[in-house]
């Protein structure tokens, strides 16, 4: 017996819980896991204290498990001061196996896989996801061919070969490593384990939430602010706080803020009403360099049930607030991270954020992953 | 009152507990911390709930804590099959702050020079030390002097320069850095905060010893295998272990191995009475390639009394075990790091590590910090 099903985020049509779809075969929008069976979760990560995390996952030995997440949380006195914040908290999502917060969406994304019985995946990243993956796919036993743009940065392709994945890294913006990816998936039949697209990949990084609130407790953040470039934190966030609020466990979701470049921030614009159109290029955010996120649609719905806010950043700020974050505090952000704290000061200076507010920013990746030459 | 002393490890003649004392005014042995009252620990970590860690610090405000600590043990069941072990765990001590085990010594070593009103410091370090009190030291409002072989790792300088610390480049050895820092000490009369021969980073790194008592409780690892260069993991270790066991918290200590480049093995060639002399170079372990190292005596002691033993290992056989860990386990380690893991197949192959034996092994540094080119 198993205790989810998967269906499509916009209509409800009901797909095979298998990895071989991604997106709803009648309006083609992306997917969802719904669980169907209040008295079962699944078994729950080693350690785990908090309250239960629905996973769709049947075994507890399927877990691929690096010892990902339980990243800490540090307050930032310093920066904060600086940005006029009483209460301004980092969670060091950077502290995750490979050095960023994708590791919470790979192992339940990449333990479903072994549950199934898959032995080849590919996948398609701007480099951490695809680091991610191959990590968790060598300890899983299973084959990886990364999908990268010829762009991302060298010690990220380094890092997915170093784990025995195959790299492909295609010219061009960053849409056009999925469109190689799709093809190749096409042609060969290998499973497409996207991050974007893989609805199990949302049923991992939502673990973020449940830290939160096991970690912060009733000094629960009143706002989170987020790089958003296909969402996918953003998307797991807003998940675990909602399954803590039908819980009981929050009463209040905290107000989950995206953060964009301003050279590519289709979530922005849409958000705003403004126009808007890239190909993906022109910022050192390469993590959030997404042009055409496919969960557009759901991040405009939780901005708005959330009551977030959308803000692009100029590319000054965003490797000003990465030597701030280091140089005040001693943390060591890559840009894309970084960005969330260039969001940050536009949110205090528009007055969306106060002084005595809790804040709590996720440091996605660490600096090290996208460093500046020596 | 204070609750610790600082005295020589030889002779022990006491000298003052500041931060202007690092090795014996009169044998120029190296020093250590006593803890000159039983009932007193200092404050602990925040969250820390094992035993009490007996530490050189007086208020709770001043711990500079990055959220270190706390890595994650995680059973390596295709790399110990491929060894012939049933029982293999990695810690993974890269997932700290900077990347490295370093934080869990540099945040006591600057939180200590915090309560002492220290406003700027010299360190001299192979690249993994230099990182971790750059960023401890921005944390802590402290200007840092990094001094660091020119050969270090461009990831490595570029990240102590993040920090916003100064890194001086020194051609030559590793040992010119140290030669290059002491002088600019003597000159400007600065803080020298070495890692090396500060007895409060050994106070810290002793965290590791607790951690494992309380990840692993019962099933304590029969071996250690620890990568060593001026040793100050494994010396931490020891003296963890130690203050367990006389806490009664804990009945054996682990036996300790120690292991080092075949290129740079003073401790190895000390402890079976070999003739060795070298400059420090030809590895690429190059967090290890110490060739005098300042604790190598106390460091012979606690082999003999743990039953460790002390094993060289080649150049590609560190290489390999690298490989080996990223593709079998998905852990992307620094080539110093693997090591261990070099190290871990010569004890096997010589029995002194057998099939069922509890082995644990520390994974120190990110493989990102010492990348080979993409």
């Amino acid at each position: 017996m198993t205790h989810f099903s998967v269906s499509c985020t916009r209509c409800g049509t009901p797909v095979l819980p298998d990895m071989s779809s991604f997106l709803c075969p009648r309006c083609d929008s992306t997917l969802e896991v719904v669980y169907t069976d209040a008295g079962q979760v699944g078994p729950q990560p080693a350690g785990w204290t908090g309250p239960s995390i629905p996973l769709p996952v049947h075994d507890a030995d399927s877990f691929v498990s690096l010892g990902e997440g339980d990243t800490p949380c540090v307050a930032l006195p310093a920066l904060g001061s600086s940005l006029g914040l009483d209460r301004l908290t980092a969670k060091l999502e950077f502290l995750n196996p490979t050095g960023s917060y994708k590791d919470r969406g790979t192992v339940v994304m990449m333990s479903v896989a072994r549950e199934l019985g898959v032995t080849e995946v590919v996948e398609d990243s701007s480099g951490n996801a695809g680091a991610s993956v191959a990590a968790y796919a060598a300890r899983a036993g299973i084959k990886a061919h990364v999908f990268a743009p010829a762009s991302a940065p060298a010690a990220k392709i380094s890092q997915i070969r170093v784990y025995g994945a195959t790299p492909h890294l295609i010219e061009g913006p960053r849409e056009a490593a999925t469109e190689a990816a799709l093809a190749y998936v096409r042609e060969r039949g290998v499973v497409y384990a996207s991050h974007n697209l893989s609805p199990y990949f949302l049923e991992g990084t939502k673990s973020f939430a449940y830290e939160v609130l096991r970690q912060l407790g009733p000094a629960l953040p009143e706002h989170i602010v987020v790089p958003v470039g296909n969402g996918s934190l953003y998307l797991g966030a807003w998940k675990g706080f909602s399954e803590l609020k039908e819980g009981g466990h929050i009463e209040v979701i905290p107000r989950l803020h995206c953060v964009q470049a301003k050279a590519v921030m289709p979530i922005v614009a849409a958000f705003s009403g403004e126009e808007w159109a890239s190909d993906g290029s022109g910022t050192v955010a390469g993590g959030i360099a997404s042009a055409n996120p496919p969960h557009a649609e759901e991040i405009l719905r939780m901005l708005g049930a959330s009551g977030g806010s959308a803000v692009p950043v100029e590319e000054a700020a965003i490797l000003g607030s990465q030597r701030r974050l280091a140089e005040l505090e001693g943390i060591y952000a890559e840009p894309t991270s970084a960005a969330a704290f260039a969001g940050l000061m536009e949110l205090v200076d528009s007055g969306i954020i106060q002084k005595t507010d809790r804040v709590l920013v996720p440091v996605t990746g660490f600096g090290l992953k996208d460093a500046p030459p020596a």
